[in-house]
This record gives structure tokens, C-alpha cells and sequence, in this order.
């Protein structure tokens, strides 16, 4: 049986995840693919720490390089993360002719060109399941299953910890602070939850599916970019009294007004699958002109099942190499059949919005007006309470240009027609 | 750009959505793998039926076997279905070396060892993405995504002719047979509805992902199915009063007491997402022992959902020709990591049991006895309504053996504690 020989670099949550699926599964593995992977190196700065799993003498370094040098190593694994050191290993690697298994979103965000170049230029392949939403294979379906649709829509559901914060405050009525706070002591959020909660790793793995859709590199700068930080309990519970979940998506659609990349907070309906999705779990749902409505569900992080798609890459990888057939499917292919993503809230679509009124008559009318001025339609108004000098009010759009909608919040505000504090939720039509 | 002939074996439905999708999305295709595919011959006997799209003139021909003989064919698509003419075709193209991509259930699952057998021989691809769930790409996610997982269970809602009828007999709280008889009209449910609704169609699906989970084929023999004939409207509307849906589920599992396939009515839990799967869409639950908990869910039929199944593996047979990497992914890998499926009814599971008894003073103490004869605990019982003679109970167990109930039920019935109609549904616990 052929055998290729695996470096790890990088051995935190993953790698050790890695390294135990490897011990575990790597039998069925090579009955499966009639290869066999071979754990040559990790490199990590730490080769103290206990990582719950044992690996053999001379196996740990905390040489890097070596590692991707190492002619032993015929696959290289980058579980590193940031763009500094992985990205120099990484090109390395591919510069070598070395295939790469790679878990990191920001890299291929932030530096997507140059890394894709750099496999092309190597004839080496580079693989990236474990990029986005971890143990559920995405790119795969996306790449492969779906490779004969154009794909007019996808929403996804891609960071565990802002669902897991939005599903706790709605399920035990608590502010964000709170459910923040828990969700750190309990391991769920990061110390520094900023590239979380602000939704930055939510864009990271847009613009990956992104250039996948539609074969064009999406410089994170052109994603328009929400997080939760500002999400009120209020709201989510006055969204799901509306028949919708508030959920922190990636939005990524290609409509008559152009193609779209953006991550914000958005309503879902509470009966579509989508809805249904709480806690730390993932999901993307994906619109193709033929395949029609497709839907993926599982853990988007974690130790085992980010490893399930690192361990799923090796062995397409190791099949790639067996076969003689280097770059069978490239890392990422260009082409020039959708335009670039348009800049901008251009998007056409339902909003929530949430406003204070000064509790006096007449006040709803002229808000109403301006609105109508603006072009924006509204299908529902609801008084929620009133404290005597503001009346908190929510208001269901009929569809309208996002901008449209800034720009009439923008003028109420200016004038004195609404309270400094607004909400604006679009609402995810998922079917059009 | 290479170009591969494409000849279509059997325009119907899916024949017709094929050249659609191709003619759609041909360039797109060819810009996304750098090849191209060409339709060269499309085979039926029905040469004069209009489907809806145009095939260049000498591509309609009578002749299959002329398809599959015709040097410009490079990859034959198998869509006759049925288990004569298309296993012969099938066994024609591979033995001559020629890749098959297939959308036939019945065929894999009751000739899969021959014809994975000749693909072998022929060293010859064989790619069967339609025939499982459709437009869903599930056997790339088992084949190749969760490839380092140990498959502990699948749950599967797989055909959407029967989740339609019973959606629609909840929804509308209407009985079996007028629900069905709808469906026929509206072009749901074939004029002969007996391979959906008897379960033989969720069983075809069921073996050949029990074969992809634990390598080994599965005789269609080996499968207990019960379908949904018999399932009663007051049944579908307890059950959902206690927390569940009524779902026609293929089973596969691997446990400590042996590998079962099965197909059977089965309780999902309302809150799961299995549960929300409603109408003619299908959905997998795949737990595997890294990934954890996955799910897929899509149009699990239908011209274009198929079509871009077969358009995928269209898309992989002719990456692997070009690269010379035929058999990459063999069409199926036997292995000795599990044992055989376990024929009967070993499984061990909550059921859910609904029985009339008579309606005198202390009949269920006596049928409760003989349950715990047989091992069955009871875990909640429900009296629904009696008409004076019988009363309507439910019982909910506790995990006991399927045998164990079967034997008590026949016990009961025939010393006269309970009337002849009974309904005995499995819960399925998805989490164990």
C-alpha cells in the first residue's frame, strides 16, 4: 500500500484533533482510500503541553520549516492560523510543490490570491474543508456536488459562538453582556471575542464561499460587515413574536442588482430549517438554478470535527498524489461569468426596524411620510410599550433599497422624529 | 479544452433535465473544471415525445446499445432504471471501459456486487450521486466528506412521495387513502404508488448507503421495511400531540449489538431538525464518530434536483479521464471493519404502542404484566377515548428489544387483552 507522510504544523485544538482521528480512524481510513497516511512531524513552539494524545520520538519540533522541508513529508497540514507565519509556510510549502491542507479562514480571506497563485504555480494542491463550517463538508458540495448550478443564493449560519449567544439570550432572557460573560468562562467565546462578535470571522468564511460561487477573488473590504455586539433582548424577542429568529448571517446572492457579499444580523423564519438551527451548530443553506434548495447542518468548530474535513482533504489529497493527478481540482477557479460583488447596501429586501417615537400624536404619521418619501413601503407597524415620553415602535418593511432605508433613518433622526436608537434588521427572503 | 462525449441512455424526466442542465450550464461547467462535455447520443424508444428541449438532429436514437458502442461516447448515462435492459447496458459500457454515471437505486441495490464487480474489471468509474436523495450531493458527503469517520447511524427521510402524503395527512387531517389519491392526481404518487409507499424505494437507498457506511454489501433481503400503507390519521396526530413526527426513516446503524438496515415508520423528535423536514424534501442525519452530528437536506427528486446529481459525477468521471485517474474513487471499497448486517428485530428502542383494549376495570394491569413479562417497561401511558367496548391507549416504552414487543403484541392479541389493530412505532433516538 502507498504511503504518504503528513507534517502537522501547528499543534493546538485541531491538530491534536488531527493526530487523535489519525490514531483512531486511520485503519478505516486506508481501507477506504487504499493509501496510507503516515504522521511524519509536528511543529509547534509548545512541545510540552499534554495534547491528550501521544505521538511517537522525534515526531514533535519546534521547527516549522523542517517540517515543511522534511522529504518525508509528502502533505503538509496548516493549522497555525493568522496570516503572518502560516502564510510564509504556507507558500513555502506549495513553492516546493508540496500539496496543503489548510483550516485557515483569514489566510485564504486575506491573502486568497496569492495563495492560490502560488498551488497553481506549484502544480500542488491545496484543499480547505476544514475552512468553513468545520465537520460539515461545504466546499465540497459546493465545489463538487454543486458544480453544475449556478448558485443564486447561499445563507449561512457559519460562527458557532454568535449562535450560541443569540439562541441563549432569546432561551433565557438575558442581555448579550451576560450570555457573553457565561460564554467565556465556559469556553464558548474567546477572551478577545471581537473577531467573533463583530462578525469578522463570519466574513472570512463569506468571501471563501464567495470566490468559490462565483470565480472571483471578494477583497474582504467589499463585504459589508454587522455583528451581534449591538443585538438587544428586546428585539429577539420581539422578532420570534413575529414568526422569525434573529441570526448573524452570511449573505452571499447574485440578483438582477448585482452580486452580493455581506454579514449582518438578519431574521429568518422561524418555521424555515434555517430557523431551526440553535446553539453552536452551523448551517448553510445553498440555492442552485438546478439543484433547487439545499441545506448542511452539523458543528461548525471543535477539535474532531474540524479534524473530520482536515483528515476528509488527506485523503483526496493522498488520492490526487497516488494518481498522478496534481491540481485534478484547483484550489480556486477563476472565471468572468457574474460581475464583481457590488459595493454597497443595494440589496432589495424586507427590513425590521425598531424605533422610539416621541409619545405624542401625529408622530407615527410624519415618520410614515418621510419613510414614503424615501420609497419605503411599510407592511406592519406594532406600538410594543411607552414610557410616557417614548412609544417603542417596530415597523415590517415592504421590500426596499437598504440605503434607502439608512438615509430615511438618517433624516428622522436628524430631525428629531425618532429617539437616537434604532434597529435595522433585514429580513432574509430565502426564497427569492 | 478536452471535450468528453456524453451519451444518455433513457430520456425521460431526469433524460430531459441532463441536456437542460448541460445546454444551462455547460459553460459555466467547463469554465469550473476545464473540460467539456459534449452530448453526443441519447437513447429511448420513445424517439417522438416532445420534452421540452432541443437535441441537435442524429443525437435521438432507438438503439442503446449503438450509444454505448459509439466510439465518439467517452462516458454513458444510465437513466433507463429498472433492473434488465439497464443492467445490461451498464455491464456492456463498463466491461468495455467505459465510465458509467447512474441515477438507478434498484439496479445498485439489487445488482450492486456485479456491477461494482465489472466497474473493477473494466477499471471503469461508476458514479451513482442520483440515486440517493437527489439533488442533495449525500454520497459525496459519505464517500469522500465524513471518509474518516466511523458511520454510527443514519437516519434518512428518502422518499418524498411518502413524506408528502404524511405531511399532508397531518397538515390537513385527512386520511391515508384520500391524501394518496391526491397525490396521485397531482402527479406526486406514480399510478402504482407500491414502491414508495411499501418502503421498497427508501430500502433500494437504504442499502447502498449501508454499503458506502460499513463496506459491505446489504441484501435486499436483509432489510426489514414496513412502509406506510397503514399508518392511521389519529396515530399522526398522537404522535405529534406527544412531541414526535411520523416519519418514514431508512435506519442504519452500527451498535454494540450489531449493524442494522432498516425501513420503518418511525417518531422523530418534533424539535430536531429531522423533524422539521416536511413535503416532498428529503434529509440525512449522518452521525459520524469525529464529525459528529451532520445533516443534509434538499429535493430528494425531480428533473432538474437529479439532473444536477448526475451533472456532478458527469463533471468527476471526466476530471478523472483527463488525468488519467480512473478509479480514483472506486465505486464502492469493501472492508472487514464491520460485521454483517444482523437480520430481525434486535434493535433496542423506545416504541411507541397504540392498542384498544376492553373497556372493563383492570384490563391494563393485565396488559402491562405481560409486557413486563416479555422485558417491556413502560414509561407513560395515555387513554385516548373508548366507545364503551374498546378504549384507545397509548403507551410509550422504555428501550426494549423490537422482538421482545413484537412477541408480547402477539401474545396479548391472541389470548383476546387487546383488540386486533395495533400500531407499533419505533422512536427514533437520534442521539444514541
Amino acid at each position: 500500500m502507498k504511503t504518504f507522510g503528513v507534517g502537522i504544523l501547528g499543534f493546538g485544538t485541531v491538530g491534536a484533533g488531527v493526530v487523535e482521528g489519525l490514531q483512531r480512524n486511520g485503519k478505516l481510513l486506508a481501507s477506504r482510500t487504499g493509501l496510507q497516511l503516515a504522521l511524519r512531524r509536528v511543529a509547534d513552539l509548545d512541545v510540552e503541553t499534554d495534547r491528550g494524545v501521544a505521538v511517537a520520538d522525534g515526531v514533535l519540533t519546534r521547527d516549522a520549516a523542517a517540517v515543511v522541508d522534511d522529504p518525508r513529508v509528502d502533505i503538509v497540514v496548516e493549522l497555525i492560523g493568522g496570516t503572518t507565519v502560516a502564510r510564509a509556510l504556507t507558500l513555502r510549502a506549495l513553492a516546493a510543490g508540496k500539496p496543503v491542507v489548510t483550516a485557515n479562514k483569514a489566510l485564504l480571506a486575506e491573502h486568497g490570491a496569492e495563495i492560490f497563485a502560488a498551488a497553481q504555480a506549484g502544480q500542488a494542491d491545496l484543499y480547505y474543508e476544514a475552512s468553513v463550517a468545520g465537520g460539515i463538508p461545504v466546499i465540497r458540495a459546493l465545489r463538487e456536488g454543486l458544480i453544475a448550478n449556478h448558485i443564486e443564493a447561499i445563507y449561512g449560519i457559519l460562527n458557532g459562538t454568535c449562535n450560541y449567544i443569540l439562541t441563549e439570550m432569546e432561551r433565557r432572557g438575558e442581555p448579550f453582556d451576560v450570555i457573553l460573560a457565561e460564554a467565556q468562562a465556559q469556553g464558548y467565546a474567546e477572551a478577545n471575542p471581537a473577531l467573533d462578535i463583530d462578525g469578522v470571522d463570519t466574513a472570512h468564511k463569506a468571501a471563501i464561499l464567495a470566490g468559490l460561487a462565483y470565480g472571483a477573488p471578494v477583497p474582504l473590504a467589499e463585504i459589508g460587515v454587522e455583528g451581534i455586539r449591538d443585538v438587544e433582548l428586546a428585539d429577539l424577542l420581539d422578532v420570534r413574536a413575529l414568526g422569525y429568529r434573529l441570526k448573524l448571517l452570511a449573505i452571499i446572492r447574485h440578483s438582477p442588482v448585482g452580486q452580493e457579499v455581506s454579514v449582518q444580523p438578519a431574521l429568518v423564519p422561524s418555521e424555515h430549517m434555517l430557523g431551526k438551527v440553535d446553539g453552536v451548530f452551523n448551517a448553510l443553506l445553498v440555492r442552485g438554478d438546478v439543484a433547487g434548495e439545499t441545506l448542511y447542518y452539523g458543528r461548525g468548530a471543535g477539535r474532531l470535527p474540524t479534524a473530520s474535513a482536515v483528515l476528509s482533504d488527506l485523503a483526496d489529497v493522498a488520492r490526487n498524489l497516488a494518481f498522478g493527478a496534481r491540481q485534478r481540482v484547483p484550489a480556486f477557479v477563476p472565471h468572468t461569468h457574474y460581475g464583481k460583488p457590488r459595493r454597497g447596501k443595494h440589496a432589495l429586501a424586507r427590513f425590521y426596524l425598531r424605533m422610539n417615537l416621541p409619545d405624542q400624536p401625529g408622530t407615527l404619521a410624519k415618520v410614515a411620510e418621510v419613510m414614503g418619501q424615501h420609497g419605503i413601503s411599510l407592511a406592519s407597524v406594532r406600538q410594543r410599550e411607552t414610557d410616557g415620553q417614548w412609544a417603542r415602535i417596530l415597523f415590517l418593511t415592504h421590500p426596499a433599497v437598504e440605503s434607502a432605508v439608512m438615509a430615511a433613518i438618517t433624516e428622522l433622526r436628524r430631525d428629531g422624529k425618532i429617539g437616537p436608537q434604532v434597529a435595522r434588521y433585514r429580513i432574509a427572503d430565502l426564497m427569492a
